[in-house]
């Protein structure tokens, strides 16, 4: 990892159009980028419409060609505009910016592969790097802080939900059966889940009064347990904001972390007043 | 803005009974106007069933005119009894007055013009005012309060709904198809939107094996998720709350035991609401 | 209110045996009365079932006739047995009492009086008193205080919420029509209340896109919105949680209160070591 | 109770493996035993599903055998492996076990007993010691102190809602009747449980405009009640969590920048996770 081993100059300057927002440049292409990526989500969804696909589809054709080599550009630019390619390329954004760009080619290869289009919609991510939200993504990895302290909770809880499921399913089937649309055990945990995070279809409802008696225990089970991921996040969240209020002084870890990447490595969530990227060591841009 | 540029003496009158409520007369205006706007709410309702309206048509046209005759002198003993009447105007208020009086007028020209009186029932919202509900507004403020701090945290959110929302959506378009009612891609992340919510009205539900499964993850995915909110508003009520406690003396609001004493056994431990000395039965001082 | 008019011995012992629940005789009533009012509320909801009223009529309405005359006797001595019968007869159980026990003799005059048996569902209400539960009665006080205290925010809620449902019902009725199911704005505003709260029934559920798109918002809005409640009573409970834990010492106040009513005035609520009633400072028995 | 009365040593190796994971063998054991039991879950749940047991009856019955032999097998060697068999045959999983691996002996004498293969998912149960996991137990029993400390306060909520849910049932049976699906007290009342818990099927509504009106005011209730569990188990969670944080040293775990400084030019402020210096480049020490 030789210092010396420098991007030559316009692949210095596409990497700073491309992975930093500081510049106007940067800051035009992730606007224009941040469009088009809604742009093509939004595509996506009318050519799924029937009645709009059958009229314009010759239209909608071609903005998603116009789409697919916009990626496309964009995504050999990433390529060759850092020093490390392979670390963008199996980077989760990386994998999903290839997938986003590649149906359209392999459509004539593979039919059906428009599946793909909806990998898509991962890209949206890219706002939040994109509108520079450091005060949201703050917030997000307070969501995230509190979501990682209550997961061991959240994996007993969610166990504790499919067993009780899986219980309850079985009985359901054995006391309903096929006339309530209770065919299999499977298709009666599906009912039971449905029960239990009362979101309650209806396509599938007891007729029995046993069947009737069981299904009310479960949705007063669902009532009881729905407080127990909520009380266990809510407690984080209190901890947190007793915390925050109590450590304001020697806080500022969310702050001063700014957009740029490495040029070498592309690890992002440098501080401000960095000069060195702190996972290689080589030279951030100034 | 020359203060004596004053009112005349019989506006200041109309002034002083509209906009105030500290006069009987500006009281009985208030008691009025909030029955009026009941009224008129509650008529729109009533023309809207098609068997009342059939009977009584003639009634309700008339009903309407009144309402809508005291509006517009409303309307325009509010302007001109204001010092600024662009102020009144344009406001928020004055823009809901206006869009409440005037579907009546305008239903000679515009057919369907009677969709902005729906617009009434915002009028309701004057109910706070006149009932000058200031204990109210203050939990309203201490609501309003609580949503704001977590507005950062709910934009995060509320974006990461969304993005999962058309990810799952496009998901289960692809696997269920026409057949299940997922019809299109809008029609899918509605059904998701539907699910994640635990609303789940069931006119489109999964009915393949594969549809249903994922259909659990989203649900289960819901349940998780509901959490949050609930737990950044309550992190903020607990938080004001004990703010609040911290502002304020030990009140000892909750102690429903008083410090009184028996003035003739002088036994204490008495309940608030004691009229007689619970060891000594002799009448306690108020 | 003489100190020295006093109940006749045998009216004493009624009293004793029907109000409280510390001699055994009294003990025993207790228990008879709540097993007669649960045989009494399940009675009823066997008569409705029309399969077994079909086949079991006769026998149901020998046991509803006993059930009543039972009502009778007790309602009746209840009655005499306390020095003021209006305290009792206008009081809130009293008049439960009196509600629960009369319709099969009114059924001879007016038909549909079976209305009112089911009023006999608030006599399970007694059952906190009967059990003794002075460990559950202070958690339900606690409950009781923790909704007292969110009273005021509960209620500019519950306003905020019944605002926006007849705005957003209004809306929809407009945007979908009677195909839907929007027949009327009430209508709508039902199926508003039935979204917001994530009930979702389906039996009216939008089918146009712009419907579906609302729908989506209020879906949302209500995902919000059920944050609120569960919020604020949150927040109560930990502050109480809280209070609880700093007053330990000297608190105290929900214990030492025993089933005991006044013979004079009815009051109940006494401590554990008063002889006088707290209300009326008459004599209370031991 | 002799201490020398010592199981032979095969039976003490037995032991070691059914009931330890400490040695490489015993870990084996309980691999092997969760494995067979997911599988034999799975194997019920294809059982179930008509098309796959009409094709794969034959496989899926050899399967069963097979899996009941494990079993049986791992059921006597419990049993022999023990000092005092009667503490394991009489225990929670001693029943589990036993009811889980007679199905298929007794399903030759009886016809349905079948039932009992729904036992089996309460064998799932055992992974949580399978697993060893401690912190995860931990972490369940933390859930188990605050539903044990919220017992009395639930048991005071569940029979609010239960009898408050006999009284709207009787209700809304004598509005709607019939035709709405409310046939009988007992079918109303389930559908007030499935309205109060916000689960709403649908498969029963109310039709009529006082039914509908009713069923608002349920679902408010249940939107208020929701709150009331929630709050109970997230106050009960924050107290632990408060408890939890001063047990503990201040333990600074949620503080990304660790206390180092750079070796060569002594900056502090590094991510944890940091292996060069942010303001030099030189490499940190471990």
């Amino acid at each position: 990892m030789k210092e010396d081993e420098k991007l030559s100059p316009w692949k210095r300057k596409i990497h700073e159009i491309i992975y930093e927002a500081d510049t106007p440049m940067g800051k035009l292409f992730d606007i224009i980028l941040f469009v088009i990526i809604i742009f093509s989500v939004i595509l996506i969804m009318l050519e799924s419409v029937k009645a709009i696909d059958a009229e314009y589809h010759e239209i909608l054709f071609v903005l998603e060609w116009i789409v697919t080599i916009f990626f496309t550009i964009e995504y050999i630019a990433r390529i060759i505009s850092i020093k490390k390619p392979s670390h963008y390329i199996f980077s989760f954004y990386g994998i999903i910016d290839f997938l986003s760009t590649i149906p359209l080619y392999i459509s004539y290869i593979f039919a059906g592969s428009q599946v793909l289009l909806a990998v898509r919609a991962f890209r949206l991510l890219r706002v939040f790097r994109i509108l520079k939200l450091a005060r949201f993504l703050g917030e997000a990895s307070q969501l995230k802080r509190a979501l990682k302290a209550s997961r061991a909770k959240i994996t007993v809880f969610l166990f504790a939900v499919l067993i009780a499921s899986v219980m309850m399913g079985t009985l359901m089937y054995l006391i309903e059966g096929d006339e309530a649309g209770f065919t299999s055990i499977p298709t009666s945990i599906y009912w039971t889940i449905v029960t239990l995070t009362t979101v309650g279809y209806g396509d599938i409802a007891p007729i029995t009064p046993q069947g009737q008696a069981i299904a009310t225990i479960i949705m007063l089970l669902g009532y009881g347990i729905i407080a127990v991921p909520t009380g266990m996040v809510t407690a984080e969240f209190s901890k947190q904001s007793r915390e925050d209020t109590s450590n304001l002084k020697d806080s500022g870890s969310y702050v001063h972390i700014n957009t740029q990447s490495c040029p070498t490595c592309s690890k992002e969530g440098h501080r401000d007043d960095a000069t060195h990227c702190y996972n290689c060591g080589s030279i951030l841009n100034e």
